[in-house]
């Protein structure tokens, strides 16, 4: 068995972090307050590409483009992302604007590029300032730039960004230290409608292009995929991982050093992806959700969306009071079979129901466990050894008031 | 074609309204605020009888009898309603008091019998309780009877009855006069975890038993499942028709009489349907969101679903602010294939966005629509002829607080 690598973690480490790459955060004027809100970022050089993006079925242009991007070639060397305004649900204008922002920002940092935007939907950009934006950015690329993860946010009320160095030793050759940083934003929605959540992670380790995507993705299952705000999925999410210049080493399927870099990029998104949710919009509390002894892989996550989207689980979760029949009955409403007398649930540590009734729980426990800022639930279906997790926030009334009380 | 037949509300109507029906409502004491708690209703004689129950895959141990009850044979004559205690998540202990207590109603009021419970779950029954209410209210059956609907109450905070007469024509004979009459219960959740929906439907029109099941499930379609509140189906749910006495001349497939029946049914469903969501926990605006042109007809409920649960579509319609872009964003969050550039919206009469951007809309007159308690949305996808449609609520801060702010 190998032994999990050392990670250290970088102070106020982010994407710049990683050595060959350089940023700028600029005051395009697209967002009203005057916030910076274009970031632009690039590598010294092309980087192997893999990307996610949204399962929503009327995405924005940009991620119908950057599919389109990363299909014909799996390389990026510059990403450009406006916030303020998502283009999104923009129709024909939309379209021809978000190619019009990948052909400026090839033709004033160079490319290939990747541009994604997130803000207001349903609003034309207003190109003349992402162009003087773009210009701007591109003549101010630096690093390290505090300015360019800030430029990426939209409701957030902080900066999420972390880096990592993991120490990866080749089979033949001495030890290599890499980097793996990143930055994300998300944290609900903002006027009128969105919900985005973005990631952009770069390594300066070298991988073969399809063991990046196979990486992204596994990662993501285990970060990103594992989070849950509203349960609304935004027209925009994106999430893109860069790897290093691939040299004539690359790490392929089978490289001793692929089990830490994959342990490196998982732990940067993981991070990321809880600096997320405890950005949550208007959340007092979270829930780490464990579904543990599923049939199978879908009907632990099926399990596991139904309780953390649950109105009922999250206002409880809200009010800190340990309503475990509404994470059970929430269970049993996923459309998946279950067994009530085989299913239990535990509780910050306790077991509250089993043999479908309550056990004779300590409730004090329980309910001074509840009443801690994060908790922890247990749901075992009994029915085979699949699982799943999810960290939702709660469902607050200042949620609801920063949704529904502000003026168009 | 046939017209369709005129219908007559009778004032303050409810299920008594049904000749050869009487009922009581008693307190057991299960409330602890003494309020009525206990509901038995009984015919003059066996009724043919159709039910349908919750898709909950932990239904609570009266909905597990009841179903057995029924397909041992489709017919009833007394009723029982226990208000208070849900005896859900009780485990064997649940199942034997739910067998107790038919038992008890057939014994005290005489049977076949249905017994159902809503209220706290997770908590045993206080059985002594239930059968001091049994016995009393079997002594106590009159018509009218105004504490019947109030005892199957739990967080409502009003009646839910009507009553409608009907005359129908036999292919042979004169005009015969029906009433189609009911109660039901439902407006979110009780403490701990309730979202229970009852609802008890009886007729005099003499009905053959397998005709009655059918008449149950479609006029179930288009009344209790075209409405939500919170989004969470209850593990007590439960809607019963009851037919008149079959007689010799009862109405099967093909006679004269059906449609004018079926459109009472359903008429008295919906009103019943319609009555929960106007008193949905915190309800401030309410919206009839109509989803049209899907490809079948799981595609359009499920947009329609995924529209009527979005909690940003609920924030949006509880600030009064007609944002369209969250209903779009939702409706392509459904897991349906849909096409941008195919679908439309209207708001308030209004088409807001269509062609995959926004029309150039009367904002003043779409807002001033929007602020209404009442709010229309059709949703076009472009791609069929299906349809579904759904009532739902809009969530409030007055919601959560009722759902997160009380003491265990």
């Amino acid at each position: 068995m190998a032994t999990s690598p050392h990670l250290e973690w970088l102070p106020d480490g982010d994407l710049l972090s990683v050595p060959g790459w350089r940023g700028a955060g600029v005051r395009s004027g697209v967002k009203e307050s005057g916030a910076p809100d274009l970031a632009l970022f690039q590598a010294d050089g092309p980087r192997p590409a893999a990307a996610v993006f949204t399962r929503n079925e009327i995405p924005a242009a940009c991620v119908d483009l950057g599919r389109e991007t990363l299909r014909r070639r799996a390389e990026l060397r510059t990403l450009c992302v406006n916030s303020g305004n998502a283009n999104a649900m923009t129709g024909a204008r939309g379209r021809a604007d978000a190619r019009r922002i990948a052909e400026l920002v090839e033709q004033h940092a160079g490319g290939p590029a990747l541009a994604v935007s997130t803000g207001v939907i349903g609003v034309p950009l207003p190109m003349e300032k992402v162009e003087r934006g773009i210009e701007a950015a591109a003549g101010a690329l630096t690093s390290p730039c505090h300015e360019l993860a800030e430029a990426i946010l939209t409701t957030d009320t902080c900066r999420k960004t972390c880096a990592v160095e993991v120490e990866l030793t080749p089979s033949d050759g001495p030890p290599q230290r890499f980097r793996v940083g990143g930055m994300a934003k998300g944290s609900g929605m903002i006027h009128p409608n969105m919900a985005t959540m973005l990631a952009f992670v770069a390594t300066d380790a070298p991988v073969e292009a399809p063991l990046l995507d196979a990486l992204l993705r596994r990662a993501t299952d285990v970060s990103f995929h594992e989070i849950s705000v509203d349960g609304d999925t935004s027209t925009n999410d994106t999430v893109v991982l860069l790897g290093g210049p691939e040299g004539d080493d690359p790490i392929g399927e089978g490289d001793p050093r692929l089990p830490g870099l994959e342990a490196a990029v998982t732990a940067v998104m993981q991070r990321l992806a809880r600096a997320i949710v405890l950005d949550g919009e208007g959340r007092s509390r979270l829930m780490e959700l464990r579904v543990t002894g599923a049939a199978d892989g879908e009907s632990a996550r099926r399990v596991a969306e139904s309780v953390a989207c649950s109105s009922l689980v999250k206002t409880a979760l809200a009010g800190g009071d340990p309503n475990w029949g509404r994470i059970v009955a929430a269970a049993a409403n996923a459309g998946v079979p279950l067994d009530g007398d085989r299913l239990s649930l535990e509780l910050c540590g306790h077991r509250v129901f089993e043999a479908g009734a309550p056990t004779d729980y300590d409730q004090a426990a329980v309910a001074a466990g509840f009443a801690a800022e994060e908790v922890l639930a247990v749901l075992d279906l009994g029915q085979g050894n699949a699982s799943a997790r999810r960290w939702t926030t709660d469902l607050t009334t200042e949620y609801v008031r920063l949704n529904a009380e502000y003026t168009t």
